[in-house]
């Protein structure tokens, strides 16, 4: 077990400092400060000190010296995750990958481009799509969000639900262990049996087992076409009957989205759009579909339509405009904003087989009627991915603080009996952390744990994240 | 290190008898024999016992059994590998799992199945194609292989190129460790970011981590339509640039298998097939598009043969009817076998990013021609994944032993260089672990060292493999 260290010895910050360059090494209260939160609820660390190094080598020898030290390091993207990951909670070394941002390559003949940990999302995208290629994964934080810290969540988003998470376009990458050695995971290949999986064992490891420094990613040739339809429904558990029987009817839409009634409330006094909502109206469904053949995708959604109207839905919806597709989207990734700036909440991001969706959904109601309080749920229903937003609103804080990890343990118990799991997309980093027995039985859990050791004996990397 | 055993002593064939029945218990020579082999070459070790346990809980036994007495232990699927991975290289028990071979679920509601790691590939393809879902990888051996296998050495197949290889199907996996402790690794969710990839760290670990005894995989719709087309070139070269210009002008076929000359003339000796090959061919490629819009696949077909014809190809050739179809599959799967049934040969799993191939290619015969072996080429074309089989034909035996192998360690080489790998989907098992130095520095071969103690601290199972 590390030590928490709230303050760094001259000596080392010295030694920092002359690793990275004074510029770099940030020790006042003021930064330290916006370095220690992220987009997790309210919670804040002080670390001792930040470091901004510029190259892999630099990193490497911070990790060196924290290792022969044992100084905790947290790893830093953008901050915008939400369970924790970039908080440090042990103090010590806040390590922000901000100024490695290049993106190195975009490889046309092989469809793969090579980037560093600190590239933005949206950037990435862009620069790719110049070119004419597709690099799918696109969470709600894509303007802001980094590419190394999609990988160490292996983030998601609405694409995922026809072209996989951030793990399924990570070919290989570069990371430097704790001890401050530098290994590549694998090659740049699509197929890869040679030697056990470091690749897909760093992608998700939310920066417990090493920091990633280039990453390789597969792109694929950007669809041309897309259409985007919004479907009211009177019945939330129809609409979540209806997103299993799309995909059982042989669709796979490019996103699948889901809204229950109170997320669209939230998000339509957040953001300017305008929808026809009906009082009767209980959960939307937004569908977008994708290709490079417009008249094959009316004929899909023709059929999608169909599903939806056999489920009892109000009448299907299409976006005409460029304009009102950026609206619904717009729309859709604000929820989380805006359940946020109305209230203290926690998120959970449980995961089902996508058909269990409306036995999930209503036993959250049910388990936050039982503990006393008010969730706001929505997500990506065509993975099961099922964002439960639990709102303090007017809850003591008594209440808050010992009733409701009660209920999310139930919840979370919930989701694992339906075959799911505890995080879908966001990571357990250090708020889902002691509910970690519940989807692992304690020999896998400790199997996760010889491997934290096996990277980082002295456990300086993220401590206190995953694990208890 | 664990010690080769060669005899068992009677009370542990005794308990292995209480554990699992007499019959399933096999002693003579004649059954050691069967299963000492596997299609890895002519290699044949000799286990002490075989067991084919049915159950799960046997398994357990067998191996709280063998790591107490720390008696080697060798998983065995189907023994259609062609690394080496279920050779009984250190002798003592080898466990089949022919009895574990049914299929527990097929959910239609969430696109899911779970099976036994006995079940043949072809076996559950079929089945799941009854209800119109597909399961897309498809190795040469699908008629034979386990499905278990499959995960063990992370097979591909010719569709690969769009649906990706056997671990882009695996959601979760019960697993019973060298100790005998049964896991789960993960959750039957499409999205998952909780705790480490366990499961795809036992996916491609050629059963030296566990013994995988429950599989639950996600499938897709069945795409209902399909066009094959055999295109000729005058240049291997030509062929090798013609598949990536495929993708790069956005197409992503179901298939794009490459065959040199020598791979047609090899298999048309072998299986009766008529295809008009003339003398100046040099290479074929055979691709297929898929989908569901039989209009839409004819445009791409269209405009992929317009690439083709941009490669200096020989008139492309569709096959019009479903007999002609299976015919130029029979054709290309029958290659491998073609080629072993022709002569002692030894077959590399060269990988590399797609536009290396020509590179590739090139460098195979170069490296051949200074070591004196001729090599037959053929593969996944689209993956970068080219097979190439090197063939003894009049080689001296001190030559094969010798200057081959060399010649292999220089292939491998280059494989990294041009940024691949020494196995795309055939696993590193028995014949390929001394390369496993050229794609992985020492640190990072020293951590995967590391997950094997953490998994097995006795070595007892699959000792002898990916490591030396």
């Amino acid at each position: 077990m590390i030590s928490v260290i709230t303050e760094l010895h001259q000596s080392l910050v010295d030694q920092l400092v002359s690793t990275c360059g004074e510029q770099h090494v940030l020790a006042s209260a003021h930064d330290r400060t916006t370095y220690g939160s992220d987009e997790t609820e309210d919670l804040h660390f002080m670390p001792a000190v930040v470091v901004r190094p510029g190259t892999v080598q630099e990193i490497s020898s911070i990790l060196q010296l924290a290792n022969r030290e044992k100084i905790p390091v947290t790893p830093r993207g953008a901050g915008t995750g939400l369970s924790g990951g970039a908080l440090p909670v042990c103090g010590g070394i806040v390590l922000s990958t901000e100024r490695l941002n290049r993106i190195i390559e975009i490889d046309e003949r092989n469809l793969q481009a090579t980037v560093e940990p600190g590239v933005i999302n949206q950037v990435f995208r862009d620069a790719v799509e110049a070119k004419g290629l597709f690099y799918p994964p696109d969470p709600a934080s894509r303007g802001s969000c980094f590419l190394g810290g999609n990988l160490a969540e292996n983030a998601g988003g609405p694409k995922a639900v026809k072209y996989g998470t951030t793990k399924d376009y990570v070919l290989n990458c570069e990371v430097v262990l704790p001890t401050g050695e530098i290994i590549w995971t694998g090659a740049n290949t699509l197929k890869n049996s040679t030697g056990y999986n470091l690749t897909q064992l760093i992608v998700g490891s939310e920066g417990t087992l090493g920091i990633i420094t280039k990453i390789v990613f597969r792109l694929i040739p950007l669809p041309t076409q897309n259409l985007l339809m919004l479907v009211p429904f009177f019945s939330p558990e129809k609409a979540c009957e209806a997103v299993s029987a799309v995909f059982r009817a042989g669709f796979t839409p490019s996103a699948m989205e889901f809204m229950e009634r109170d997320a669209i409330d939230f998000v339509l006094r957040f953001v300017d759009v305008k929808i026809p909502v009906k009082d009767e109206h209980q959960a939307h469904l937004l569908i977008e579909v994708d290709g490079h053949d417009l008249d094959a995708l009316f004929k899909d959604c023709e059929k999608i339509s169909e599903v939806m109207y056999a489920h009892e839905c109000d009448e299907v919806m299409f976006a005409d405009t460029a304009q009102q597709k950026a609206d619904l989207w717009r729309m859709r990734r604000g929820v989380g904003e805006a359940v946020k700036s109305h209230s203290v909440y926690k998120e959970e991001d449980t995961v089902v087989p996508r058909a269990e969706l409306p036995v999930l959904l209503k036993g959250v109601k049910e388990i936050g009627k039982k503990y006393g309080f008010k969730s706001v749920c929505y997500g990506h229903a065509g993975d099961g991915n099922l964002h439960v937003n639990i709102i303090k609103e007017g809850m003591s804080d008594e209440d808050w603080n010992k009733k409701v990890p009660t209920g999310i343990r139930e919840i979370f118990e919930l989701c694992v009996k339906l075959k799911g799991t505890i995080s879908g997309e966001h990571g357990i980093g250090y708020v889902q952390k002691s509910y970690m027995d519940i989807p692992f039985d304690p020999t896998a859990l400790e199997l996760q744990k010889g491997i934290k050791r096996l990277f980082d004996p002295n456990g300086i990397l993220n401590p206190g994240k995953m694990f208890v």
